[in-house]
């Protein structure tokens, strides 16, 4: 009934009045009323004015519908988990690791939310996109911090916008942080047994609080519209359907020269931590394996992992 | 109460009457009763008779306090789990990750205890060890193999009568299997989140069913005596200690020496999944990454994991 409702309210450029939608679905104006109020808690902008009746300014749902329809998908995201509220969506993937392969976990706002290392990730409601994806891959453990790589590759092709990756895990627009992403890895011995690949994108953002401001910012602060968050969720699993499933075949053999393209730590100074040394250098290119290559003053090292603090980006001068 | 009950039938050797119990520790006839019947459901087997009292004949316990009692170790086994029953004291471990490091798991039976590969494990009650160490170790996602070698030399050592290794996650006497490991890990991108090290010994089953009569032996079978499990247990912890520390510090270095002794496939010809075939050859040795080489009619390759038979044992002739 909602989504006849919602339906409707599309259908139309003007106002609806609660009666005429009542009188066409056959229900009460107290039902309408509450079918109205859960749009609005799923995303949708409706505006009410007596007498009048009903407007959808904006439409943002990523309940399982709205992101199922026109999904051009195999297997990524062809099983949807959605929740209004949820602890992670990482959390809820791994407490659900039997569900099949490529299955999307997605809630319009998380109370627990992370990102490496333990640290915490705001997630507002309504703004951004926080999805995780259950992936049953054939590959040994030491390969997961590729799942990372294409990730981001995949964010950064559905955003658009001249997006850019911060190697490892996080894309960027300008020197501003857009999406984390956080994967996880189950194994038996030297048996994947699942990975749980986490991607929290700022979408309908209005403005970061001062301390996030200087290194955060959103689609909609960069493009100055507001994003249909299901279309972007949409774009983002089909990316990554193409690039995993060339992942699986291939390893990142075809994927590297545009990743090293959309790489924004590629080319600049870098500092990383090095054999539990801080280490400054030039970052020259990522290797078969996803890891960096750094030019320091002593030699060309390679950092598969870890914190990088890339000059210029995120206030690092 | 009842270590009290245990500490008297322990020093007597001969019965003991339910009344002299009762009047020494003040508690009535039922509740001598019923702390005997609880003793009995920990793995004591205590003998009564008529007139006579109770006796007992064998203390197996595996309780917090019967593992602890002269435990020599630092920080392995320094905190115990014990469950009487459990689904798999690697599915306790998983769910107390929070747990310290080095926390023990151990329970009497596992109703779902399991293999690598998700095949099945019978754990019969009262008979055998099945324990699980947490782990927090600061290793790459790679390295969990070696948690796995070294977790079957910590048992090779501690449970003595020529055990030794089938590469890579067996332990053996002669050609029947004693004990098997399975490691879990949980990593976020390139960090270890924890390890879970599952452990299960054959001790005191006194014969098992036809078809696994071929494969399966137990320290009762090959010494003819009953074993004390908390023993072995203590053993185990102690030797696992020892090795994973000085993994820790030197990863292999140290340890491949007496691993490739203990080693029961080097030396053997073995048949091994090798790039999805079947290739058949004599294992040489084993990598500082703690790999089986495998010197075949074409080359000589590098086994990292996987399914490896090895002639003479268990059945492959």
């Amino acid at each position: 009934m909602k989504d006849k409702i919602l339906k409707i309210l599309r259908d139309s450029d003007d106002y609806v009045s609660g009666e005429k939608i009542s009188d066409q679905l056959g229900i009460s104006r107290a039902a309408v009323w509450k079918h109205i109020r859960s749009l609005r808690a799923d995303g949708c902008e409706i505006i009410s004015a007596t007498n009048r009746g009903y407007l959808l300014k904006h439409a943002d749902l990523i309940t399982t519908e709205a992101i199922s329809d026109g999904l051009n998908t195999e297997f990524i995201g062809r099983n949807i988990f959605y929740f209004a509220e949820t602890d992670s969506t990482n959390n809820r993937a791994k407490a659900e690791h039997d569900a099949p392969d490529g299955s999307l976990f997605i809630a319009e706002t998380q109370n627990g939310g992370k990102g490496r290392r333990g640290r915490a990730w705001t997630s507002p409601k309504g703004t951004g996109i926080f999805m995780s994806l259950l992936l049953k891959p054939d590959i040994p453990p030491e390969e997961i911090s590729r799942i990372t790589l294409i990730a981001g590759l995949a964010v950064c092709r559905a955003v658009g916008n001249g997006a850019m990756i911060k190697w490892p895990n996080d894309v960027v627009i300008g020197s501003k942080k857009i999406c984390g992403i956080l994967t996880e890895l189950a194994a038996e011995d030297d048996m994947i047994s699942y990975v749980v690949c986490g991607i929290g994108v700022n979408v309908n953002t209005e403005k970061f609080d001062d301390e996030l401001a200087e290194r955060a910012t959103s689609l909609l602060i960069e493009t100055g519209r507001k994003q249909k968050r299901a279309e972007i969720v949409r774009k983002i699993l089909e990316e990554f359907e193409v690039l995993y499933k060339e992942f699986l075949q291939n390893r990142l053999d075809n994927i590297l020269p545009e990743y090293e393209k959309r790489c924004v730590t590629v080319g600049r100074e870098v500092s990383v931590v090095y054999r539990n040394k801080s280490v400054s250098g030039k970052a020259i290119g990522v290797t078969a394996d996803g890891a960096l290559i750094v030019d320091t003053p002593d030699d060309k090292i390679t950092v598969n992992s870890g914190e990088v603090s890339v000059r210029g980006i995120y206030g690092y001068i």
